[in-house]
């Protein structure tokens, strides 16, 4: 049987049909136009799948369930997104219900990180393991927690909030109103300051060249490009990232002990440049000194909300 | 049917006969003799347990199963004691299979802390919730998470280190090797620590008068009389510890969202003298800012040993 994935983002909804190997074997893009009222969107959303379906060459009598991954806080029982940011009317919406109206298979709800997490956990860098976290370096620091096959996301609706634990007492200000969160400390936005920090530090460092001096354009690549060409000042900065990103790694591993911890987004694609420092430092944070956990970059890129969208039928 | 549950302890062994209410019918404790063979050890466990359930009135055939809660790194699926301190013997002990030479019904074995948080769960604080967290604040700062009703240690052996996860980066070495741990910051001791720190810098607290003025000596205890006589420095420290011990709770509500977090040990006999200021400060570290999980006090004391492990047969 198949399934089909719904990738729902503020600018695009994809989808695509998956096969039994966990490969997308036809998908398709379209414009969300969050400005919208939520029926219409959800509306959209059904006509997408049921038009990938039927020009992949299927009737929906071949697919088994549709899977959904929402930003926001998601209610994955009843079907809700309770509220999603930069949706005009995304509160309490019953996305399952709505679709249910077009699509006569199951349809199933759950927040965009954690269906990451399960399509890299199931068919990604989790290699099919059981117990993995996920967690993307973005704006912010998303994660996913899978437990026994299964999306945790906390006794309450809203929980699996790993970027918002404090990891620095008294630390820098976080968007979500507490001082030191991970987030502020090991998204890839937190990379690109302190580098910045280091480049003012240090006139000669490559940073400084980049956009024309002007180092408030400093990105994510300059720092890794500056540290390609041996830029001291951008490799303390990736040191002292790597350190706090180690701390809430060592965190994770203790409360945890997942199989794999999978890195994703824009850091994650240096692999070993990111790794190595990241790895010299968690040595020093794993209680009980030996680190069992595999801690390696995501594997699927940009198709894991397809794919683990697909598999929430599948781990109900 | 009746389930035994026992609380196996570097000092003493207890064991008491549980009915299906949650309540001890009978107990018993004897020394553990922790310096012997770890199969003497097991075999008085055993024995322990035939003899409680005949001064009961019972025969064993009215047991539907034995649970035990050990300290240390627990596998429970093989029902091995893998490694615990203050044991001299106690390394990969398979403590099920030798309780099984003398003891006809199932038997199963776990962490002693994840026996207590699931005692406290079902029949204590908890409320019969299905999703809580429970600490204990003591030497060290020991934690038990019940998922789905049933107790959650980590993907693999060991986890469930609540204690073991930096919430001061760089802060004060923990025993763990790791630098800045909740259980530096949160546990009894910490509290005690903090409160010395302020009693040497306040010659007029009152906590300067305990002990023949020996400050070395001072304990939880004196802390408390302390604050209940009105003491600004005990004040301080308190207000002091209740910051650290809500960023803890903080960062175990955005990741957990329990129902309920249930907080043991010495403090918690203080009820709202340590509960208010902590409430308070738990206010500004909730992610999305409403508290929606309860903390309160553990209600078992010493019981939920028992009580917790005669549980483990009923939420395999």
């Amino acid at each position: 049987m198949l399934n089909v994935g719904v990738d729902l983002g503020g600018t695009t909804i994809k989808a695509g049909v998956v096969n039994e190997q966990g490969q997308i074997i036809k998908q398709k893009a379209i414009p969300t136009g969050a400005e919208r009222s939520c029926r219409a969107v959800v509306e959209d959303m059904a006509d997408l799948v049921l038009e990938i379906v039927a020009e992949a060459g299927y009737s929906m009598d071949e697919v088994a369930s549709v899977g959904i991954g929402s930003p926001g806080a998601i209610d994955p029982v009843n079907g809700l997104v309770v509220f999603a940011a930069n949706f005009a009317d995304f509160r309490n919406v019953p996305i399952v219900d709505i679709m249910k109206e077009k699509i006569s298979v199951p349809v199933y709800l759950e927040n965009d990180a954690n269906v990451a997490a399960l399509g890299e956990s199931v068919y990604g860098a989790g290699n099919g393991c059981k117990n993995t976290v996920a967690i993307t370096l973005g704006t912010g620091l998303g994660g996913g927690i899978i437990i026994n096959g299964k999306i945790y996301s906390g006794g309450l609706i809203g929980g699996g909030e790993m970027g918002h634990q404090v990891i620095v007492a008294d630390g820098i200000r976080c968007t979500c109103g507490r001082k030191g969160c991970w987030e502020v400390y090991s998204a890839a936005t937190a990379l690109v300051r302190m580098a910045k920090e280091e480049a003012e530090k240090d006139p000669a460092s490559l940073m400084n060249r980049a956009h024309e001096g002007d180092i408030s354009q400093l990105n994510g690549k300059d720092v890794f490009d500056a540290i390609a060409e041996g830029d001291a000042a951008a490799k303390a900065a990736l040191q002292t990232y790597a350190h706090y990103l180690a701390i809430g790694l060592g965190n994770t591993i203790n409360v945890f002990t997942p199989e794999y911890i999978i890195i994703g987004g824009g850091p994650s694609a240096q692999g070993s440049v990111l790794l190595d420092p990241v790895m010299e430092c968690l040595g020093e944070e794993i209680f009980g000194g030996s680190l069992r956990t595999k801690v390696v970059t995501a594997k699927l890129g940009n198709n894991a909300g397809i794919v683990g969208a697909s598999l929430l039928g599948t781990v109900q």
